[in-house]
């Protein structure tokens, strides 16, 4: 399978939270080209600010893999992960980060600008499928306004 | 109560994790001063590098309030919190951070530089027990090595 094909999965989990009245964001983990674990926003449903989809995928590998490392993984995002998000990549030692589109004003970049927060073995990857996790974005707030 | 009365609280948190063979960092929320919320570093027990002091301290006290914001509360942390931390009490939109020791390595301040992670109404106040919160730190190093 290749990258475009787990992002669409992770779109499809963006999806189920829009679809929940969530900001819609998804993300799944990956190893060996099986899908670990899988995430989307529920910070409304959960009450809970930092139940971002990354956290949701992250803790359920460590959960499932039995391991608070997952050097071994990727995981597909569709939208830049916060600032909180980085940080816990960072701390996952995560293999590989993939995402879609860019978030100016909640993504990492407008705080850590040019210096990396991840491990720095982890690679990065941005704008696969950008359009559609934008798009899925936009739509969500023109909806909300 | 002043600010070294909650910080001592923070601080048995953050004892109860060295006892516990945990990195000895804890936590505590209050609110018109009561502490409604506590928190101690389990990374190792819950097999989850995200199982920070804060995190605990801050998911317990959305819980209790019913609420994902913290306007009113004060957190009580004793080390610098690292990126991730500093990400989630962003989302809080807490009232006031206070932190005892520095975090050269862990820290958010490595990453972050000169532009604050915070919430632009969070007030930072830094220090509190710097000496004893520092030095538990120092304790666990030393006899991990």
């Amino acid at each position: 399978m290749d990258d475009e094909y787990y992002m669409r999965q992770a779109l499809m989990q963006a999806q189920q939270a829009f679809t929940e009245e969530e900001v819609p964001v998804g993300a799944v983990i990956v190893i060996n080209n099986k899908i670990i674990s899988r995430g989307y926003n529920q910070v409304e449903k959960l009450n809970d600010p930092t139940a971002h989809a990354e956290i949701i995928a992250l803790t359920s590998a460590f959960n499932f893999l039995g391991s608070k490392y997952l050097p071994e993984a990727t995981i597909y995002i569709t939208v830049e992960p916060c600032l909180m998000c980085a940080g816990a990549l960072y701390w996952s030692k995560i293999g590989k980060i993939l995402y879609g589109a860019s978030d100016e004003k909640n993504g990492y970049l407008h705080i850590t600008g040019n210096t990396s927060p991840f491990h720095p073995k982890t690679e990065l990857v941005k704008g696969i499928l950008q359009t559609e996790c934008s798009e899925l974005m936009k739509s969500f707030f023109r909806m909300r306004r």
